[in-house]
């Protein structure tokens, strides 16, 4: 790997270490465990692999091994739909005087906490949306909380509210999640949402932001869905249980694969769609892929790499050096799912306000 | 098969037609189709096939194919249940003088529906749970039917509350399971339900009756669900998807099978453990199940037989003559999943008022 590049998807000349096992990325699961450093595609090196003993380690260029891969550009998407949103705000304050706004609520000092909410606000003034933004002390009482989500369910110039996970471990994610009216719950973590998203015949009034980023890429690249046998690796409340859901409402065969889970390999392998929202860097090999498949990773794990400013590089869940010369699509870790989410968030922003003053 | 025989697992001599395809069951599923008649079970013809051409039918006793196949006996168990409900009604009589009350509406004529309801009201009485019946003709107007859930919801005598489903076309069936008081929401259909059970981390209220029914099954037989492979098949809001998201729950690793699953055959042939709740008779082969698999079949389908009294006979979604050769335990129909669909609903009922009155 090229010592220079601090994200995770170089396309530069790197080295292949023939045999050298790596670290074992397969933390949480159970069942069969690759070891080899990300990268060394087994599949790959096989037919590279020089006729000696012990194998050589040689230099190849990318070209050399370049991958058929299609490169889903969240970015590009995002930027798109973002262009979109500012159209429609800009069409909706016109006509009827009504700009969307949303509130963000930050309690505690998290750093990354603080910057998701920063992304945020500048993603609202970039397409013309209000932003409220709510920052409380860790110390402060749920029942503050409590007050300032109910001031923003009444106040009309608000339309969304979001309130930054994690909390304060002393507060009650759950009743304060449940204080957000249903009309303005933007992130969609409603359990009243949610169960409408599972159930035929009903329509949540928001869909969780993440997994409704990757199924957005899904369908602006033209990827079919309805029949496709698809594997979501992770059921998390806000990414793989929604994106489990959606993927079923779209008439695709869905399993979710977790922990507990024997043999996620397998199972993995079988899918023509790959969701993978797990938080373990490169844990999805390329073994575990079919070819031909679609891949959107939704991990955006920090890997210590002192070669990088920071001292860090961004990898997803899946191995992207490997899955690229196996499947036919996939997501890149920045780039990919990570600027559909905010995307998302003000569509959801903006489709709120719609709702509320009855404005197609 | 036996003609004298009515329900759907015969234990008497019977006639196998070596190579007479019969009909195909598999209406509504892309994929492979499998032609042959129920029972006809072609793995176990092949150990018994004469070297004969043409194939000859020759009569073999039930005892000399015998099955190894446990019975998951829903009716003794159902029984188990409703005894201890018994007395636990009886203990919370005695100690708070509280008796659990069941509101149950009937809208329409429809002769199905009036024996469920007159079912549920017998096994009220024999449990000592109170029983309040509403009868409405099938014209009324939807404004009388949510005027009797309001009254219903205030009622301190009422801890649970059902509309028998299907209600007639006029009216709007999202309109009238909202109505329902969600902490009365004995058949657990609220989506606010759904979503808790969908949720790691939340807990519903109230689980739907017959996908919890399923589940106590594998409970009290003590069939491990934690880690195995599941596959439900069908996806409706009051079987399907809540047996999948409760297997979920208890950390299985589940696949919905639905009406454009492709292969479906092949998804479910890995499954350990089989819920089939789609209403096809016979549809599942015993070709497609895992030798070993535990199968709960939901499926309680009438098929024409004039040699009945009724002129016809209850079968399930799987072919039970052929699976009980397969997998190692399965639900009769009848007496499997049906006699636990009423003792989940006796039970969410004192669960109830248990709630209500804070009685432990």
């Amino acid at each position: 790997m090229n010592s220079a590049d601090c994200s995770s998807h170089s396309a530069t000349a790197r080295l292949l270490h023939f045999g050298s096992p790596g670290a074992i990325y397969l933390r949480r699961f159970v069942g069969s465990l690759h070891v080899g450093r990300c990268g060394s595609n087994p599949t790959h090196v096989k037919t590279l692999r020089l006729r000696s003993n012990p194998p050589k380690t040689i230099t190849v260029t990318e070209a050399e091994v370049a991958a058929s891969a299609k490169i889903i550009d969240g970015k590009m998407v995002a930027k798109e739909i973002r262009d979109e949103i500012t159209t429609e705000v800009s069409r909706m304050k016109d006509a009827i005087g009504v700009v969307p706004g949303l509130a963000v609520m930050l309690i505690g000092e998290r750093k990354d906490s603080a910057t998701y909410v920063r992304n945020k606000k500048k993603a609202c003034e970039s397409v013309g949306i209000n932003s409220f933004e709510v920052r409380l002390p860790e110390d402060s009482a749920e029942t503050e909380v409590l007050k300032f989500i109910s001031d923003f369910n009444d106040d009309p110039a608000v339309h969304g509210i979001l309130v930054q996970l994690p909390l304060p471990k002393h507060m009650n994610e759950q009743n304060i999640l449940n204080a957000v009216s249903i009309e303005k719950d933007v992130d969609g973590f409603h359990p009243l949402n949610i169960g409408r998203l599972a159930m035929r015949g009903r329509e949540p009034s928001f869909v969780p932001c993440t997994p409704k980023g990757c199924i957005e890429l899904l369908h602006r690249y033209g990827f079919q869905i309805k029949g496709k046998k698809a594997v979501v690796i992770g059921r998390s409340n806000i990414v793989g249980m929604p994106a489990a859901l959606l993927l079923q409402r779209e008439d695709a065969t869905v399993t979710i694969v977790h922990s507990r889970t024997q043999n996620p390999e397998q199972i993995v392998k079988e899918a023509d769609i790959v969701i993978s929202a797990v938080g373990q860097p490169d844990m999805v090999r390329g073994t575990w892929l079919k070819p031909g498949a679609v891949v959107i990773d939704v991990g955006i794990n920090p890997v210590e790499d002192a070669t990088c400013p920071r001292g860090y590089r961004l990898v997803g869940d899946v191995c992207y050096e490997e899955a690229r010369k196996v499947v036919s699509a996939i997501t890149p870790v920045p780039g990919g799912v990570g600027p559909m989410t905010i995307a998302m968030l003000l569509s959801n922003t903006l489709s709120s306000a719609k709702r509320i003053h009855n404005f197609q």
